[in-house]
């Protein structure tokens, strides 16, 4: 008797995803239907010139910028998390609570449509540096214990504005989904004295079947317990536990690959929307522990998750989520697709 | 210098929520403006007749029907679970892999518009009667680790019929949502020789401001850490871990608890989309364990979540929600409206 579905396990959290093969469709079936592209007017967008708050702005040949700029970090103008009182751990009855001590900012780019897709990879090039510059800063701040990196495409995927724009949030806790999976590369390195990714890695390299994109420095993989359809990641294939510690040419052509899976998605599902964001070590700084080591097992990667399906009540209720079509014949399908 | 968000820690998983006070609104603002509402026609309903395949039927005075029919528990047309070979854990390189096996199951009422906030009492306590009575059977699988229970309302919410049902999940695993919630509470008992959730709901009875509703058996509150504006959890006042275990008064007085919670959303707000799912402990006879008592610190709840916000990518990559609204807020308001 045929399963209609198979349960895979996340090596790192530990965590199931359902693939349910028996629901399958053909990667064609993903294509987002035509609909008016999220395209808010030039002429009210708040990200169209250089803000005088900003934290940094950078030109298109890298150096600080004038009126000609490409990209430029800006504080978030309804913040959840802003400077504050650190880190103090109140009780309310039974109850802990804290204030948001933090930072929330916003890279913005100058092209009021382009987003990394149709980027160029020197323009990629800089909003990856610029990334890095931001977190270089704020981990100076010893309140931040992470520093949470992501972008939103799309109304779907939760942006509120057309323009394209990355967020960075500076918080003073280590967040669950991050706790749970530097617990289990922990773990996996306890037992297995490897690095749980670097496993992974070289399976995948050598399996082929999810691979999606590969560069020097750089690989693309459809995860095998992919949380989505066309569910990608993107590790460095060298042991690394912080994005921010990258060379500057693995910062180019980390750059060169986060733009060429973009573009795959881009023109093989005809613009979709999507989250991605970073799973980093947690910053070295914490209270003080600059020198803190016990992070290093751990390997940063990008998660780039397409809004292909509604989290309905199971996995809201559960934490599993159910994905309609194989890793395997997704990677099959975005590794064909021309950029 | 007054802080613009606060941490919440729930006591149970561990896990942190944002509740963004310098962003919040008034509770009128959450109000869903007037749209189409999501009514798919009668006549292609497949859900508007007694199913030849149904597991079980009631009729209104609770008596097996026949066509006159008020409740039905069918088979999902398109399962993400199926009867299978038993839960073999099967290697693939580093990965591990099982089949789906399990079950996937509708329950319907026959009204094709009025859910939980529309119906009477006794047409709620049937449709709880019948959940139970599914857990009772489906427990007797010895594949099934886990019974999930799930309803969701509304496009946004993930539904796919219009007409009102809600589904039952049975899995070979103890997903990673409802393990993260065991092992908080049995942490929790470990240390204190107590429920988590006993001393929540002692607190939160006295302390009165996050409670919303209040029966013979059972209390609805905003929870201290709410994962979204509007959450509400249901608790049976008194200590039990399993839902299945619940007398037929406290059924009665749980479905009446249930139709008030959803009622006072239901005219609070106008008729939000919400998911509302059940975590309760493992099925007794996992693997045999019938007699297992490892999960008697749990305490079973239901909680319901409006969706009142996309989760974009700091949700998705960190596992911290933020809400707009102080739960203490959201509570008072709901407490007001009658129904």
């Amino acid at each position: 008797m045929k399963s209609i579905s198979e349960l895979r396990q996340d090596l790192v959290s530990g965590d199931w995803v359902v693939i349910a093969t028996g629901r399958s469709k053909r990667p064609n079936d993903f294509i987002v239907p035509k609909r008016p592209a999220f395209a808010q007017p030039k002429s009210t967008c708040p990200f169209e010139r250089r803000l005088s708050n900003a934290h940094v702005v950078y030109a298109k040949d890298g150096k600080a910028a004038g009126s000609d700029w490409w990209a430029q970090t800006v504080p978030n103008k309804y913040p959840a998390f802003d400077k504050g009182i650190c880190a103090v751990f109140n009780k309310k009855g039974p109850y802990i609570v804290t204030n948001g001590a933090g930072a929330h900012e916003v890279v913005v780019t100058a092209d009021h449509t382009r987003s990394y897709a149709t980027m160029t990879d020197q323009e990629a090039a800089l909003v990856v540096r610029m990334y890095q510059d931001r977190f270089r800063t704020l981990q100076d701040d010893n309140c931040v214990k992470y520093i949470s990196l992501f972008h939103n495409h799309g109304r779907l995927a939760g942006a509120s504005l057309s323009h394209p724009h990355s967020q960075i949030i500076a918080i003073p806790v280590v967040p669950p989904d991050v706790a749970s999976s530097l617990e289990g590369s922990e773990r996996y390195f306890a037992k297995e004295k490897k690095c749980v990714h670097c496993v992974m890695l070289r399976y995948d390299l050598k399996n082929k079947e999810r691979l999606i994109y590969e560069s020097e420095y750089f690989i693309t993989l459809a995860p095998f317990a992919s949380r989505t359809a066309f569910e990608m990641r993107i590790f460095p294939k060298a042991h690394q536990s912080r994005f921010e510690d990258i060379a500057p040419d693995e910062q180019q052509d980390f750059a060169h690959v986060l733009r060429v899976s973009l573009a795959k998605l881009y023109h093989g599902l005809k613009n979709p929307d999507y989250n991605f964001f970073l799973h980093t070590a947690p910053v070295k700084n914490a209270h003080g522990a600059r020198l803190d080591r016990s992070h290093d097992h751990y390997h940063w990667h990008f998660e780039i998750l397409p809004k292909t399906a509604i989290w309905a009540g199971f996995e809201i209720g559960t934490g599993i989520e159910i994905s309609t079509i194989k890793p395997e014949s997704a990677a099959a399908f975005l590794r064909k697709i021309k950029v």
